[in-house]
């Protein structure tokens, strides 16, 4: 009966993971705190509004410190003394600059880096002493294949230089944490959902959203402290050798 | 006879790179640009005074765009019709966040963001136009095997991981450079100077601020576009097995 905290939660692959560990049964998946920046969506109403007595919606801004520690506050008075098992940094931006790494502008590369590298920054340090109470102590850090600096080339055709950055950085923000905490038990993750088609991942994606999630999701529950520090890739059987290169194994940073 | 431009050159690694590119022949290395946020140190005005023909200041600090542009227009109508050969992104900051990763604050983050990658960026972007006309089209990222997310567990004890961070984002900067540029024949390369004796490596760095700078030039000198977004370490005999692995090989991202 683990409890999840999943930021993003209003749309997309967050609301998704949201809809899929409420389908678990209680004995797996215990309280779901959805958190979002405004109220919630209306598919996240409705999935709350089913599990009235699981699923909780939780306001922040991963962009704003004082958001991040007020939620930290709120769940943790909701949570009554007990800890928060897992911690899924889901919340994230991408953005364009079809002319190339060079017309990436510098408010872009810093509006990126403050959601995508600072914003779990602000919510795993906020987070941190639940997850120290918690039985799992597990933070999966949402992150993309294009974050990969060996793999650029793949990306070579996907116009988001500043994205590529963000999660790249975020990737040695994870593996700090690893290090950090490997001693206390905690397991840190990198996981690529897969290019998945949600607003941010776009029509012409590789996967439905639920396929991405459905992977993400058996990651998170199959995750032991040995695979703390490390970057995963979802398995799709037939997909191995695509270009995201969906063989379940690690991707190299 | 190739142009230089060499960023944080009022100390540190940027006023030892100009020295000792000075004392170079005229035929191998002709005009020093060297850039500062503020006016000449004393060390590097007593080099301009002694190379009056061949070094040259430039104000630019690489956090505000404005100047940077401002100094890419003056260089250019200073090399009179002239390319630029070589970029040197050396300026960079540290920071120190004692209490590990969860104690690095906000703030910390983002600013040696903007410093360490968005500072090479503005400088990359503006001297772009300048280093296609020039011959060698070679632009060195100086950056840290301390940004290298495959050897985090080396540089456990060193407790700066917003530093950590920015340079791994920065090695990402790189490689996206050096994949659009390739075909039109630039050397992208991050190097790691080595852990330096100055105002940043503290007194006891492993090597005198000399040691590391004249690998930090021969890399310069003799990089070749077959290393096109490579991650170089220097080479010093006798300490190819120490923690910092001196050995003149690529470092793994
Ligand atoms: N889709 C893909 O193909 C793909 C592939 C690899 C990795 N990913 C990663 O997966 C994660 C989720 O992506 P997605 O495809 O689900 O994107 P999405 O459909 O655009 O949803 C993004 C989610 O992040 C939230 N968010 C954005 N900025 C926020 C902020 N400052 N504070 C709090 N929440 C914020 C959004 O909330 P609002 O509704 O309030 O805007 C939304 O819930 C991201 O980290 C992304 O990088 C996606
Ligand atoms: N020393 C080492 O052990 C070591 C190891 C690996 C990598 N590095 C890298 O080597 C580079 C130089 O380091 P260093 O050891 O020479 O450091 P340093 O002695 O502290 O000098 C830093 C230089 O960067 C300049 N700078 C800082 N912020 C700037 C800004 N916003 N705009 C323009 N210039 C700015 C400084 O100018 P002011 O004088 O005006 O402050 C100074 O010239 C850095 O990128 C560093 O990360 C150093």
């Amino acid at each position: 009966m683990a409890s999840y905290l999943i930021t993003g939660a209003s749309r997309g692959i967050g609301l998704e993971l949201t809809k899929q560990l409420l389908e678990l049964p209680v004995s797996q998946v215990g309280k779901v705190f959805a958190v979002t920046r405004s109220g919630p969506s209306a598919p996240l109403r409705g999935l709350i509004d089913r599990n009235p007595d699981r699923a909780t919606h939780i306001i922040a801004s991963v962009d704003d410190t004082e958001s991040v520690q007020r939620a930290a506050r709120d769940v943790k008075a909701k949570l009554g003394g007990q800890g928060l098992d897992v911690l899924v940094n889901n919340a994230g931006q991408q953005a364009i600059s079809p002319g190339g790494t060079k017309t990436a502008p510098p408010e872009q590369l810093a509006h990126l880096f403050d959601v995508n590298v600072i914003g779990p920054q602000r919510v795993t340090a906020a987070f941190l002493p639940l997850l120290e109470a918690g039985n799992q102590k597990k933070v999966i850090n949402v992150t993309s294949s294009m974050g990969s600096i060996a793999w650029v080339d793949r990306y070579k055709c996907a116009p988001s230089p500043a994205y590529k950055i963000s999660k790249a950085a975020l990737h040695m923000l994870n593996a700090q944490y690893a290090l950090d905490h490997a001693e206390a038990g905690f397991t840190f993750l990198c996981v690529s959902p897969g290019w998945l088609k949600t607003d941010l991942g776009g029509e012409y994606a590789d996967f439905d959203v639920g396929v991405g999630v459905t992977e993400l999701k058996r990651i998170i529950l199959e995750s032991t402290k040995a695979q703390n520090g490390k970057f995963l890739n979802i398995l799709v059987p037939g997909e191995e050798k695509s270009r995201g290169q969906y063989d379940g194994g690690e991707i190299p940073w």
